[in-house]
């Protein structure tokens, strides 16, 4: 097991990697102020993991509520929200209970929005089960719920008392999952760490293998790049943003397709394409550059090309992103392999070059 | 008009008292990252000052989308706030777009979850409209909608940028709304200001008829009391439950006879009798002390008995209380008029007899 420490002052938090945490009861109890739980997982993860983390908790003189929710993006929303305030309240649940999250990024989100808001605030617990939620959604507080016209358009920033990744959940994760989970990898070595993704041409294939060793090396190296960036910014002011590469153009992709369609990841990976092309023809990448990219990506098993929904309808839903300011939109470009800028200085020229020549018919 | 800051570090916000503070467009403008803002206000309040806000933003180039909502503790919930969202979204407004509360406490605990969960984390501002929010509701950065099960046991600790509490609003406000938002007022003299719980024994009268500098001595005493009590302990840690005299009582009468049945400050009022009655029990007050509380909660006009619901069920309502600790139930007592004390260490007998003997068939 290794571990890593989010610096936020008196809300830091420990980040435990490794195999057979689920067993270890020591890891969870320091952070419990009362012995009562609630977990919250879902109906593909319940099944493979909840009993291994009740046992544990039970035989430490814990008390478990399990919740288990429907699985899929499409009940990220008030109603599942509202599902678990229900629980919590009928099981009468108190301030110094805690909320474990243990599940994907779905849950993570979930519990996290629930955990900020019920009774005004509990502690909870991460136990991030997808690659995905490892490296990206289960470190920095982000958490929160989606509305028909926008996805997270709903949340709060709270921060988790621990977050353990067993690296075991991952066995029985579906490949392309895996991938998705890539994209975000993939991502902190170009936002900021050229040295990690030199790292990743090399050992992709490792990765895809899933050999232990590399993918505790690529989890923590991520958490890290993450945790330094949210230390940095922990409430989004500015520098937070570079974490949102591929995000603007991938939020557009996922609700032009139909939230679901494509996987969040898939979704990342050609918007991080396209943003390294923007950034080509700003005349801060070299083609070559770009095309290190494209065949990373592609060799995450990802697309490298995103779907062509047409120029005015891709503005349309980048319009109602987050990350708007004034009316403009806000851009996370690449400066380099390894070097993030955010910039609205895009000519509109560019922007339809980009979105139109370097996409593939839906 | 005059002035209390409520220091919280970076979160540190002014509150202005006085007459005609609506038409002051240069208090409010600072505080706007944007011109544009979101006014949240109710059916009863919107007709009668909504305009004169709009009028004021609007000639100093603010954009105004005003969101109108039914008025009443009934619709404190999460179906009102998916309107909020609603509107919100459907207006496009950005982070840095400000929602302004315009209204009472059902307002103001409303717009300030939505403003602390809408993009997670817009800035807000509050404008009470009634003496129980001037004085309690937007001083503290409490935030949450009811629940079937309990009240406000949804919600978030969020500071506003900026309070406004004009007293022109108080003109209109009915006469039962102005002594429930006494009892809160003689709240703040019982748990910590004996020389304030004095003055109003002598100036009650003077309050009810809306007399404008007793008025406002009384909203700002009352400001600087809880501002001083929230500076010390912002998230409820220990300090800041004492803020809750007569609640855990007044929450069971409001859900025992119905939500709506009294006001929330009625509740209180009777619950702080209940409190004297139960700290003279303990020793701690005289009985002489316990009928000063009765006497001037009587001459505010406002209960001071509370309904007979009969002892069980008083239990079982004060169980779903969020002050409740490690399956105990934590009460706010009195050792003097004037100093407030939190304890778990309440024998069974006594607070039987309290609840038996000094109360009302309903």
């Amino acid at each position: 097991m290794q571990t890593l420490t989010v610096e936020l002052g008196e809300r830091s938090y420990p980040i435990h990697v490794g195999s057979r945490l689920l067993h270890e009861a020591s890891l969870i109890l320091p952070h419990l102020a009362l012995p009562r739980v609630a977990v919250v997982t879902n109906t593909t993860v319940g099944p493979l993991w909840l009993d291994t983390l009740r046992d544990t908790l039970t035989a430490a003189g814990v008390e478990v509520l399990p919740i288990v929710l429907p699985d899929g993006e499409q009940y990220k929303n008030m109603e599942t929200l509202g599902r678990i305030y229900d629980a919590l309240l009928g099981a009468r649940m108190e301030r110094k209970s805690t909320l474990i999250a243990l599940g994907g990024g779905v849950i993570g989100d979930l519990t996290g929005f629930a955990a900020a808001t019920y009774l005004r605030g509990v502690p909870f617990i991460q136990v991030p089960t997808t690659l995905l939620a490892q490296v990206d959604s289960s470190v920095g507080g982000k958490t929160g719920i989606n509305h028909p016209l926008g996805k997270n358009m709903i949340g709060a920033f709270y921060q988790p008392r621990l977050v353990l990744a067993d690296t075991d959940t991952l066995s029985t994760l579906p490949d392309r999952e895996l991938s998705a989970g890539l994209a975000e990898v993939i991502k902190y070595g170009l936002i900021r760490d050229g040295e990690f993704f030199a790292w990743l041409e090399a050992n992709m294939e490792r990765l895809l293998a899933r050999d232990a060793e590399a993918l505790t090396f690529a989890i923590l190296r991520s958490c890290r790049n993450k945790a330094e960036v949210v230390a940095a910014d922990e409430r989004e002011g500015g520098l937070r943003a570079i974490l949102n590469l591929g995000h603007t153009f991938g939020h557009a992709i996922e609700a032009g397709l139909g939230f679901g369609v494509w996987l969040h990841g898939e979704a990342v990976a050609a918007g991080m394409v396209l943003a390294a092309d923007l950034s080509m023809r700003l005349g801060w990448l070299a083609e070559s550059d770009v095309e290190r990219v494209r065949a990373l990506v592609r060799r995450a098993r990802l697309p490298d090309q995103a779907p062509d929904l047409g120029f005015d309808r891709y503005l349309d839903l980048m319009g109602l992103d987050k990350k708007v300011e004034g009316g403009r939109i806000r851009f996370v470009l690449l400066r380099r392999l390894g070097e993030a800028v955010v910039t609205a200085d895009v000519p509109e020229a560019l922007l339809r070059q980009t979105l139109t020549t370097h996409v593939a018919a839906v």
